[in-house]
């Protein structure tokens, strides 16, 4: 069973609710997701045309850069003080997808989910318009949250991921 | 075979490509994405709670604001008028999700699909942060360019769609 | 008698003021506000076409994302980070108008009147917006500071004001 | 008897209404609103401390800038390119307010109303902002649309409105 | 001898000047700019540490999206449809420096000066970001304009600049 | 010899750097730079047309509104809460130039050196575009940073500079 929803007030309207009372801890958050593309596609970004990596390189400065606008982005978040924030991109040839994790920490009273999640589908969604000119049949998919700590709500683990490392390995 | 990248300049870095002498046509994409929870979460957003819609309420406002940041967001997108956006959800049950269909319009000298496919996304991120107190397993995705039409490129649409009333009367 | 004015530096010139002594305590604002129009317009939004409270809800989702921007559009604002918002809405006949009330909680250094009056001001404009078509002589009027608490300077609370529960009684 | 609203699709939810079809033309919007506030924090204003008009100099592009952030804050608004903005300022003794004006012009498929009406609401908090620490009980009212030119709608003129210059003189 | 201001109005007061009766035409700009550092810091950007060029790929990422942003951060600056951006790098033995060009096409009513200018600017600050952790005494300089072209006050070029290809082979 | 770059992952890539660890405590930081022009562009500035410091009372709201972006613009940047920002302006004859200095300080776990070299920056950027309808030729230069306290990196005071009373009054 669930419980209820947060985000409405007595008048059943949306709020930004108050966290005022919850206690500052260390927050981090893990997200994943991929881009599903063409085995062409994938093999130029991966050694194609210029530079290996410089399409994931923009995108990664996009995802960070969409992860510090979360809070302008999606209506009933709090702002917060990200202190890190790093992205990493996997070429998996497998399910010919480039994967993307995000993990996100932060000092503070609210969690860090949607920063992380924020941060995977920015960069998705750049992956995608850089590559469109070659690829338009692209899916962004299976953006969710890995892993959760801090705060009273304790940890969350998703069941049935593996390590990064992992995926880096082809082992999937 | 594809073709080469349009994103890179002669030293190989990334640039905003030029569409100068683009012609200003009317430019409309068609973009899809889901966001997949519990059935107990779905029927939470359908009936439950408050008034049904909100969360789809905001949501949508949360996914016409995002689709008009998108050259804030993406690095290389060019900025552009959008003349138009609605976004519609759909209650599915069958596959426990909510689906989300988003449509841009603009007069300029480039396609709309990345402000088609950041409204999807927006709303999607939306929809899991209004719900993730009570069900964190969400997943996002199927985000996907369905149609586009307008520019030299012509029209393209992805096999296999069906129509948006199709989704609503469940015949998926 | 009034004091001085504490945007200025020695050079007359504007300036943000430096609170980094200023003990971060719990800081609140209520500010409020109202939109004056024709009584079909009000009609309109009460029970009128489509779904009641659409217009309201639309302007609650900008009020709260406008409330967080409020450092981005004062010039000598100091960023800080909301805890909370809410935002109600009161459709008064005998005034013909929209009765608008933000309160805004944070931790800090500063108190959060700007950002009480900006949610109340976007979303007053936000209404007018979406009205506009049908009536374009509405006016966005008695936007004010209604209470502030926390902060050295103590509380302030205006007088004259009733409780929001007797706006929405009627009894005013 | 009022039309019908048109920012909601047939699902009932809000939505960006389609512009394309309307033709470019030039459009003007004028707008106005006061600051009401003690004698004294006008006296404050007009001759005091430092350099007459360096908050109404605040104040003036801090309505420039929100004027061009008017789409980013109101959901349902087109972004446009505005090609002129003037905010102008009295000091009204009789009314003990600031009034303001904004006329902002466009070359586009809509209107520029709720860009000079925003132009005078940020105007007008950033007066609040800057005199809050003398003078609390300051009212942000009366704003309004006083003409608009240009569209198919034709043109708008507010009745029983003076012109500028007849405000200047104190003829009010 | 110099002509008159053109961002004040009658009152003295800053104001966007209008542009409604500029005819559209291309415009284009090429700005440049350096950030002067010690010989060991340009060798960690060239060849150190990790693939060459991370620093200049974030830096341009950077300056396109800064480019983007001029006219929200620059107050009397117009919104403008950019359709083109090219940032480059050289790294510079003689001077101890990292150069930067920007070019900025836009078909416009207004130059895109500015936007070129910001482009530069945002970059070397990103650089100095990015290299601060090892150097503090880095410079950023020489931010000009190199040329100028499209509107009614014709071609604009800085005497004295040489070719970037010449800057490119060390030719300075 | 320096040391090793902070902002690259273990992939090459660039992140946020984690500064969790790290103390909150009060930073300061002091940034200069200059605008170099025509005499004639600097006594229209000085004396000329309007009243005298418009110009740099626009720069200067710039300056604080761009301080106040600067995690928005420099990607690597962290997000902080700035306390204080204080620009001054300084016209200097014998370098026929406006001299900048931005004083910003913020209680925090990073320093704030980049918000004080992106006020300066942005200010320059502002005296360009409201003086370059009557000179083009403007240089913009020697932003560097002059001092920086707090953190565990200790005092950072730039050799060479003098007190900014020394260049206000022509000693330089």
């Amino acid at each position: 069973m669930v419980g209820d929803f947060t985000h409405f007030n007595a008048e059943g309207r949306a709020r930004m609710v108050d966290v005022h009372e919850k206690p500052e801890t260390m927050r981090e958050a893990i997200a994943r997701g991929a881009v599903y593309m063409k085995p062409e596609t994938l093999e130029l970004i991966k050694s194609g045309g210029i530079a290996k990596g410089d399409v994931l390189g923009v995108a990664q400065v996009a995802g960070i850069m969409g992860a510090k606008r979360t809070a302008m982005l999606i209506p009933m978040c709090h702002p917060l003080f990200i202190t890190g924030i790093d992205l990493k991109f996997c070429i998996c040839q497998e399910r010919s997808a480039v994967l993307i994790e995000a993990r996100v920490r932060c000092q503070g009273k609210t969690g860090v989910e949607m920063e992380a999640l924020t941060a995977v589908s920015i960069a998705a969604l750049t992956i995608y318009d850089m590559c469109k000119a070659v690829d338009k049949d692209m899916i962004i998919g299976d953006i969710r949250l890995i892993e959760k700590t801090g705060g009273k709500s304790g940890v969350y683990k998703r069941k049935g991921e593996v390590e990064w490392v992992s995926l880096e390995q082809g082992n999937i």
